[in-house]
């Protein structure tokens, strides 16, 4: 298997042409790193995805974890990738130096998580998920919590979790039921049942870290009663060596992908002496937990746009080699056959993957690209990019899960009937990007959060910041010849998206909330078309300057292919708006009014 | 395991009350059947999908068939099945009495296949086949080959299949390359390797009937040098025993799902004793091979249409027990949660399942009847039905097949986490359907096929037909309050169809091939919009009739129910056809002109 999963020079454009991530060593933050620095992290993270992680792909999910007496068995290279991420500072790439991490731009560890999730989607997920849990500990946490837990995570001898979904609260953590009874020793006494907690339990580490949603005793109802815990699967002893700490895995889910990472269901306490520390103050841990969710779509969005990229390599390699029929200008039987990427639907078909995934990877680019801004700036100009980042996050989430099922499934289609049988990669994909859609809040609950919450809050300052932002590259692609269509039809777009904005709002303020949100899933598909097409044509400035100053000549086919997709996704993509924005203003109350015994028969 | 997979409500609606299948008794034809023989058909076969298939669901997809020593086992039911269906008459449901068939209507038969695939779409292919393949023999065969092989097929002993694909030509027929040598004793000596045949070899039947293409010594190149062969895996010796007929096994095929049914490699007289029997008369294959291929693409879609109703069932079935979350208006945390059905974005996705999957079975009626009138009817009238089967065929079998996929998905999203799990079998169902873009000729080659030949041929008759077809129905509607706006709509976007058909024929007619077909998928999506809007107003003419006459209450919300699918579909889905026919009308030849070495990088 030698097979590409990833564009490095797609990866270099974004990571140095479009956003520059040089820049950002201008900042005392950043300015011990170099060019260098993240050349290096770029080649070793290639190297671990085609050396380590890309040969198991299909071992990982053939070979899924089974729960056998209580205890999880991953595949080796599970254990070998967590050490690699330990001892290669991955796990604590974007962690600032006084926790012991590497500091680097999220940009940057962007780019390891990509490559990785690409190469191996379950394999990406055990590292990434300590990253975060291990971050919330640092944010929120006690320095004896940091001290406790932090360098073993880091170091990927411990793995860490969230662990938020109960049975009767998978969407709605505001009914969750698990109990925190408080002690006089400084922790508590943790009992409950959590479900779909993705490597929560498994032999590729010494310890798993739950970060855990609980009820301390006598809390307010809701989610203003949640608390957030730290309860490890074993906890020190008195002497130092690691004891069970009463939490049960009772179940392994048993699912369509993402084979390779174990997703259990656990109950904690079953013996009365499962033990949790507090992070932080009582009550407030769903506000903490939302820093680590809020990174956690962005990890989905991204995992989705690394699988979906990886089937698009894939797709296309097979239609280089593939010979089968001939041109439509030239079918005489005798002549030999051509390779399908000569065929018109069959680049359409690459056309509409390259633009999806490599729109929704700059789309990444661009939210941690904010995120690095907003760890170095400071009052209005970090509110800024805090602001970009929320109204964002469900948009950075939910584009690519749902179009990557798509772009994947068009890239299965390449392969015909090859396509749907394991000698190619195209079915794993298939089931793996599935997941994307569900976890970290469904696309339904982002609609929701998107217009209900970050559209509507603070007198919708952060939808007049994207708008901005969006346009700026407007204004600059205006300005030259070949982009200013575009930068027309994009203006056109956002207008469309402001003016159905303003109806929406509108009937918020009349008070008919299921109304106004009704429909909130097409706002979230229209919001994220247009997010698109702002990073395409921002992509669109970088190529149209790279030609205007001679590239060389595999690089001139690397812009025009930039052009080409920027082309489809405008002609394609964009239009599809138009009907997202008339069904919007009409609001007709469809779905509101049916009732569900009408759909009985 | 006792949930439901089809509406028998609905299968009733749409063969009584919408395409009237007692107004086809009048025909001599058909005229010794009655309504207590259609009602036993459909309550048998509800008991056999209900008893015997969808039970094994799950055991089907888990134990695949393997390949052991050149011999496929797969699992019992296939054996039990195959013998109800031939004792009970189902394979040879709509053959003539002549060939010992049943003689029932198209639309009955096409009842108890729906029935069979939503049950258990594996299971359901085995007799599928078998009917299609013998069909093809009784047709274009000689009376010494039907004698020979129709009754073991049709009684359930022998499996039928259809043998095309090779490994050089999967989508290009013209380059197949398996052999037929003609000797003097009546029979061919067959040569070559065939692929991705489905039932090719099992155990659930004595013996194996291929219906092969293969190309006799000296033909012309192409598709005019390809003819149609019976090749059993066992022919019948001197004394009547059956003897291996050097028919191989070489390879069996994992797949996504489709699981319960193998799909072989095969090879053909590696011994030199392969024997195969001409049908009809030399280099005629592939005409003849369209009968069956036409009738299997309307099983394609059918397939579809089931496998996306029981996950509809499923997930509808899911929704009304599943309590998350509370309505937007009170979301007290104290109160108890709501069925996730109260809200508005899981209705709308029950709702688009419910258009997508009523819409298209009303389709395959649509068309199951036409088959029926064909048969009956003579000279011009006949033509008439002839003409609408070839253009809705491609349109059949594509807009399931690809809805299809989204439909399942939808069903899978209104599980959440469950849905990717395989306690529910919604996750089987996203597998199994995804086949059906792929076989039978990828969506990709049903809009050349559309657009390059149905539509164009015969100066565009059929399309005329198509279009008189669907005004007749507006007609009828308009005159209906609650209708008239659908009726409307529906005017327009078919007036729009008329609009874009012509442009692109102007581009053929100019000469540019490449050009006029390179969007033709977005026809093939923008025709099967159009014409599912057709069936969902042809649905309404029939609720809207009924509603008038005061239904009994179970039935007031079964028509009701149809009443928001329907405008579901003119709301949300008919829309679409905007942007569709936007592109193809702009035509910039973005796809044609896309060089394949501008992906690189």
């Amino acid at each position: 298997m030698a097979e590409k999963f990833v564009s490095e020079r797609n990866i270099r454009f974004l990571l140095y042409e479009v956003f520059d991530v040089l820049e950002l060593l201008k900042y005392p933050y950043y300015a011990e790193h170099n060019k260098e620095v993240f050349d290096m992290v770029l080649d070793t993270a290639l190297r671990i995805g085609k050396d380590m992680l890309y040969p198991v792909l299909d071992e990982m999910d053939k070979d899924q974890p089974e729960l056998v007496d209580g205890k999880v068995k991953v595949h080796p290279v599970v254990r070998e990738f967590m050490r690699e991420c330990g001892q290669g500072g991955w796990i604590a790439a974007d962690a600032p130096f006084e926790h012991g991490g590497q500091q680097l731009p999220v940009m940057i560890s962007l780019v390891s998580n990509f490559i990785f999730a690409a190469a191996n989607y379950s394999a990406s997920v055990y590292p990434a998920l300590t990253t975060g849990a291990a971050r919330l500990i640092t944010t929120f946490g006690s320095q004896e919590l940091i001290d406790t837990y932090v360098p073993k995570m880091f170091n990927g001898e411990w793995q860490g979790t969230m662990a938020l979904t109960e049975p009767q609260a998978g969407s709605s953590l505001a009914d969750i039921t698990t109990t925190a009874e408080p002690t006089d020793k400084g922790y508590y006494k943790i009992k409950g049942q959590k479900i779909f907690i993705s490597a929560s339990e498994h032999d590729g580490v010494e310890n798993v870290i739950q970060l855990l949603l609980a009820k301390i005793r006598g809390a307010p109802a809701g989610v203003k009663g949640i608390s957030l815990f730290v309860v490890p699967n074993k906890r020190i002893g008195e002497n130092g060596e690691l004891v069970p700490n009463d939490v049960n895995v009772t179940g392994i889910y048993h699912k369509l992908g993402y084979r390779g990472c174990p997703i259990n269901q656990l109950s904690l306490g079953e013996n009365d002496d499962c033990r949790g520390w507090l992070v932080g103050e009582p009550h407030k841990g769903l506000m903490y937990m939302f820093q680590m969710m809020n990174e956690s779509r962005i990890g989905v969005g991204m995992g989705a746009t690394a699988i979906a990229t990886a089937a698009y390599h894939a797709a296309l390699e097979y239609a280089k080699q593939r010979p089968q029929g001939r041109r439509l200008t030239s079918k005489d039987p005798t002549l030999p056959q051509v390779p399908i990427i000569e065929h018109a639907d069959v680049k359409r078909m690459l056309l509409f993957q390259k633009s999806v995934v490599e729109g929704s990877l700059a789309l990444l680019f661009q939210c941690s690209k904010y995120r690095d801004l907003e760890m170095v700036l400071e009052g209005e100009e970090r509110n800024r990019y805090s602001l970009l980042l929320e109204i964002l996050t469900s948009v950075v989430k939910s584009y690519p899960s749902e179009m990557g099922i798509l772009s994947v499934s068009q890239g299965l289609q390449c392969l015909g009937g090859y396509g749907y049988c394991d000698e190619f990669p195209l079915e794993q994909y298939y089931r793996d990007v599935r997941i994307h859609p569900i976890h970290e809040g469904t696309t339904g609950i982002h609609g929701l959060t998107l217009l209900g919450r970050s559209v509507t809050r603070n007198n919708g300052k952060a939808f007049q910041l994207f708008v901005e932002e969006v346009s700026k590259v407007i204004g600059t692609a205006e300005k030259d010849t070949e982009l200013k269509p575009y930068a027309a039809q994009l203006k056109a777009a956002v207008d469309r998206l402001k003016a159905v904005t303003t109806y929406l709002v509108g009937l918020a303020i009349k008070g008919d909330a299921e109304l106004f949100l009704a429909d909130a899933t097409l706002y979230l598909e229209m919001f994220g078309i247009i997010a698109i097409a702002w990073q395409w044509l921002l992509q669109g400035i970088t190529v149209q300057e790279a030609l205007g100053s001679g590239p060389i000549d595999a690089d001139l086919n690397f812009y025009k292919g930039k052009m080409y997709a920027l082309r489809y996704f405008f002609a394609y993509e964009l239009p599809k708006i138009e009907v997202l924005a008339a069904r919007l203003e009409k609001s007709d109350g469809l779905t509101v009014e049916m009732q569900p015994e009408l759909f009985e028969g």
